[in-house]
């Protein structure tokens, strides 16, 4: 059986390129970064020039990079060390409902130490209203974050107007670029964001290398404290050959992003196109603004985990919800807040390519998909019956 | 130039096997171990196995091991997320004054938000006395944490001791077990203790993979939130690669353990043996209570920095100190805790060994060692004067 790659917003298979950069750190290469002998020191030039590739993938100054060991880290990082170094000047921050766990879950954290938070809405498509925002300014406020692009429904917000109207405030803007940056032109300073957190095994890069961007002079609060790794700001012995394979594909990404976003476009559309010719399935999300290899879709009167797995047989990998609670089987948040039922929204599917998929595989999801929800609908004790009953609730 | 490493302290070169273990994780088997699909089962199949390696290396079961990407989040996350849990109970924590950095910053974070700490001070060997702790126990202290091993004097604490004086008083006890585990026999019931920090990348596993044990129902507030992976007590994509990696290092510390420390004692012992014969030297830390591979010492009338290079550019690698400080050209803590001066403090060496080392190794040491210190106190404006002029201070 023939296999397809649809959970690119999951993990993304390593570049063969970036495992090549990564396997004299894994090898020869083993020196501690701190150490003051030649080992230390060649470790040591390795992730700067490392530092230098992820910062040029987002258009800053290599400085401003901090390596994290994922994308949750650089989240979590973000926004309790912004929130905590500004808690003399209010205790007030706002988020989306369409954030990742990495935000909310931090965000309810700090709220049982004393900050409040505030929840955006967002519209049909998933978007921020920057008029919304506006409002949910108070003197108190210290700290925005909106994600810049949703992996559950590829929605990409409007960051650049959101950013202008917290700077007008002098609030703060983090941006959640985990599934953007290196998949979409991503650049700090059009975006106009303070702080931006992006991971590697988002674009070829390996697991357990990711950044945060802090701007310039800006106070953090460390979430990991210890020895004086990333200018002591994030404690821990450096994952060198992580390090190293992300400043490999964030290069490739920076030079091969243009042409990837405008293939994987076409091919998108060509698989939203087909997916959507079966009867009762609804695009989530928006329909232009949205990461060019994402697309996601509610089946009515199925449910997630069922078709997920019957199109896993047939050798096409998706995933239904966000890869990081597709196990909580709870209806998404994200979907819920895009006014999806709760019944609807357990018919999660979300097809996300990259840098290796093709038009063959699109091929083959658009002419399996359709063969698997009939087959689906025959059996599913929920056709005709739950899905209706439950949204009219 | 032959090339001698003496620092393993720092890090440990890969183990091939470990990088063995690693490749297919690399390559094909990059799913996400949140995926409901095939390549995710594998994924999460192999997470599951190298926790047992891990669980076992300690002596617990599977479920109490926590993954983490390194030593330092371990320690945060333990005392951190245990005294956070416990706040109602109490707000004192007890530390001791040779911890590593990993755990003293994050106390002095604790102290900020209201939590009162108590640093234990040491002998001369770097022991902490179970009566000094036993006294400094109040009906406010809700942690303990003390070191297993110190990195920088290789002084191995009584914890079985130590932790049944917490114990006796209904207080939970962590302790860092960067430096040991995996290197010395480390069993937790045998210890008695409740948490335990350790990292892949000290026993020859790869960097970015480490863990922290948790007693079986104890409640610990995450140090970063997010997805439900790790039973949701640590989000963020695993970094399957190097938990694999860490597992099968385990595995191999395991089986290699007892033999390995008994030879490295005897090759430890020659060491210092040969190193003391050069005069003004001091050996740091405990003469038998230490590492098997380890071997600290202080210079009188020596540069730390300038006997390193000096060592570096005869193929010897070494410390001067923890190398998480070593650019920070403080005096130590750890040795001004134990009672060694200030000057004395910064001609500090710090030699360690591991499995690939050799007897050959040692006797180059040995033969070159005292040929540096020579060359170094000719040259050196500290010999005779600075060191002898501050100690009187």
């Amino acid at each position: 059986m023939s296999t397809h790659y649809f959970d690119h917003v999951a993990t993304t298979p390593l570049r063969e390129e970036a495992l090549e950069a990564m396997l004299p750190y894994l090898k020869e290469d083993f020196g501690n970064p701190l150490s003051q002998y030649e080992a230390g020191a060649r470790a040591k030039a390795a992730i700067e020039e490392a530092r230098e590739k992820v910062a040029s993938l987002i258009g800053v100054r290599p400085s401003g990079i901090i390596f994290t060991a994922s994308g949750a880290e650089s989240n979590n990082f973000a926004i309790r060390g912004a929130a905590l170094a500004r808690q003399d000047k209010g205790t007030h921050i706002v988020v989306s409902k369409v954030e990742h766990h990495s935000i909310l879950n931090p965000a309810r954290f700090l709220e049982k130490s004393g900050f409040v938070v505030s929840y955006l809405p967002v519209d049909e498509h998933g978007l921020v209203d920057p008029e919304v925002l506006r409002k949910s300014i108070t003197d108190e406020t210290v700290l925005v974050s909106i994600i810049h692009a949703s992996p559950e429904v590829g929605t990409i917000e409007p960051i650049k107007e959101l950013a202008a109207v917290a700077k007008e405030r002098g609030v703060l803007f983090h941006t959640d670029a985990v599934a953007s940056a290196g998949n979409i032109m991503v650049d700090v300073g059009e975006l106009g964001v303070d702080l931006m957190s992006l991971s590697a095994h988002q674009f070829g890069g390996p697991k357990g290398a990711a950044a945060l961007y802090v701007k310039e002079g800006m106070r953090i609060v460390p979430l990991i404290y210890g020895g004086i790794q990333e200018s002591g700001r994030r404690a821990g012995t450096e994952n060198v050959p992580a390090i190293v394979g992300m400043g490999r594909a964030a290069e490739l990404a920076a030079s091969e992003v243009a042409d990837n976003a405008k293939r994987l476009t076409k091919m998108r559309d060509r698989l939203i196109e087909g997916i959507l010719k079966v009867p009762n399935v609804h695009l989530t999300g928006h329909r232009t603004k949205r990461l060019p290899g994402h697309a996601s879709f509610v089946v009515e009167f199925i449910e997630g985990e069922a078709m997920l797995l019957m199109l896993a047989a047939k050798g096409i990998y998706v995933a239904s919800g966000s890869a990081c609670s597709s196990k909580a089987l709870k209806a998404s948040p994200v979907l819920l807040s895009m006014g999806v039922s709760a019944s609807l929204a357990q018919g999660s599917v979300v097809f996300t390519m990259g840098g290796e998929s093709t038009d063959e595989d699109v091929d083959y999801a658009i002419e399996e998909f359709p063969k698997v929800i009939t087959r689906l609908r025959e059996i599913s004790p929920y056709a005709g019956g739950w899905g209706g009953q439950e949204e009219s609730g």
